[in-house]
């Protein structure tokens, strides 16, 4: 019998107004169950750079830390980032949410000119280098735009999203509800999800095509 | 066209360990949005009774508000369940987690002598007077358990938390990954969810299950 394919999944804290987009977090987990593969999740064991007040969307002078709130999403089953290695793994995916562009990167402050947080940078990297499939979903794309130079992608179609990405070097496409890009060079899947005005159940089709569009370059390899 | 069903969903926190449990939570929302419903949140404005870190599985020092950090499932769309009415709604559900069972009621501490937080018992006998739907995951069947005599309901197959439950003068029924049972005369449907150890899969078919048998109490009403 083939094992089964494994998934890392990278989250950056738990709601999507400081950490990762919890829809998109629990139906990636779902989808990876669903084609009959496993997962890791994994986060950085760091600060988050804020906390916000999810009823209000203002900031709170609360300190959380990404690793300790992901593991709401991951109910305990979560290892540091900084202990990822790509050999046990054949994909990796990086849900959406503030927290993929404020813990995972600087995007949120420092746009076109992001830094990535060093855990995810050296993930991403070294599944490139093994040509293992990387998955982003709704604001993620802008770490593999930073990274993978001429990278292929979408992030909905908010035009100045769009702008601020093509100067890093990646090539955006529009894309409505569950539509995904997949560059097949970089082997990087990427959709939309609540980048557009979304309910649950296109999140959930989002998931499960870029789920299976991760599975079929894994399946190609 | 007849008037899509609305449903109000109740969380009780963020996270398995000190509130509600993220993934029945989302997947009941994903159910109620694939049969064609609506759906409103609800969470009552209170101090949670502890915040525990979900990476180590220790209390914390920290307060939090079950309310706002509801609001984090709910991405901001939640109203205090002080606000509730229940003649927009055709159903009520109450997914699982700890939360439901410390801060929805005192099950957890009190077995069964357990008080109803005051909202809650509020809005769980406003429907039930008023012959409509209440949907219960997980460890959350033990709130209507002491708010109706003689329910008939599950909790998975844990016989100790049954033992419990039945004293408070409910009727127990063992089930599996999926299984709902359905109460007629009281119009309670529930389904164990996370008391059985289950994967995120088993998650989403009691989630529908439980969604579709409540629709079925609703269109027979």
């Amino acid at each position: 019998m083939k094992k089964s394919s494994q998934f890392a999944v990278v989250l950056s804290g738990c709601g999507f107004q400081d950490g990762a987009e919890i829809h998109e977090s629990v139906l990636t987990l779902l989808a990876i169950t669903k084609v009959g593969a496993g997962y890791q999740c994994f986060a950085p064991d760091m600060d988050q750079v804020q906390v916000v007040n999810h009823l209000t969307g203002k900031k709170i002078s609360d300190k959380r830390n990404v690793l300790v709130e992901s593991a709401r999403i991951a109910r305990g089953r979560i290892k540091p980032l900084s202990e990822f290695d790509e050999v046990p793994f054949d994909a990796i995916i990086f849900p959406g949410g503030f927290g993929a562009a404020m813990n995972l990167c600087t995007f949120a402050v420092d746009g076109e000119h992001c830094r990535i947080q060093p855990d995810v940078e050296k993930a991403v990297r070294a599944m490139h280098k093994a040509k293992k499939p990387i998955g982003v979903l709704c604001i993620a794309p802008v770490i593999v735009a930073q990274l993978l130079k001429g990278v292929e992608l979408t992030l909905g179609q908010d035009q100045a999203v769009h702008e601020k990405v093509r100067k890093m070097g990646a090539v955006t496409k529009n894309t409505s509800h569950g539509q995904v890009v997949v560059d097949q060079e970089n082997r990087v899947v990427s959709t939309p999800c609540y980048m557009l005005d979304s309910t649950v159940a296109d999140i959930v089709l989002g998931a499960e095509n870029l789920v299976k569009a991760v599975m079929d370059l894994i399946d190609k390899k």
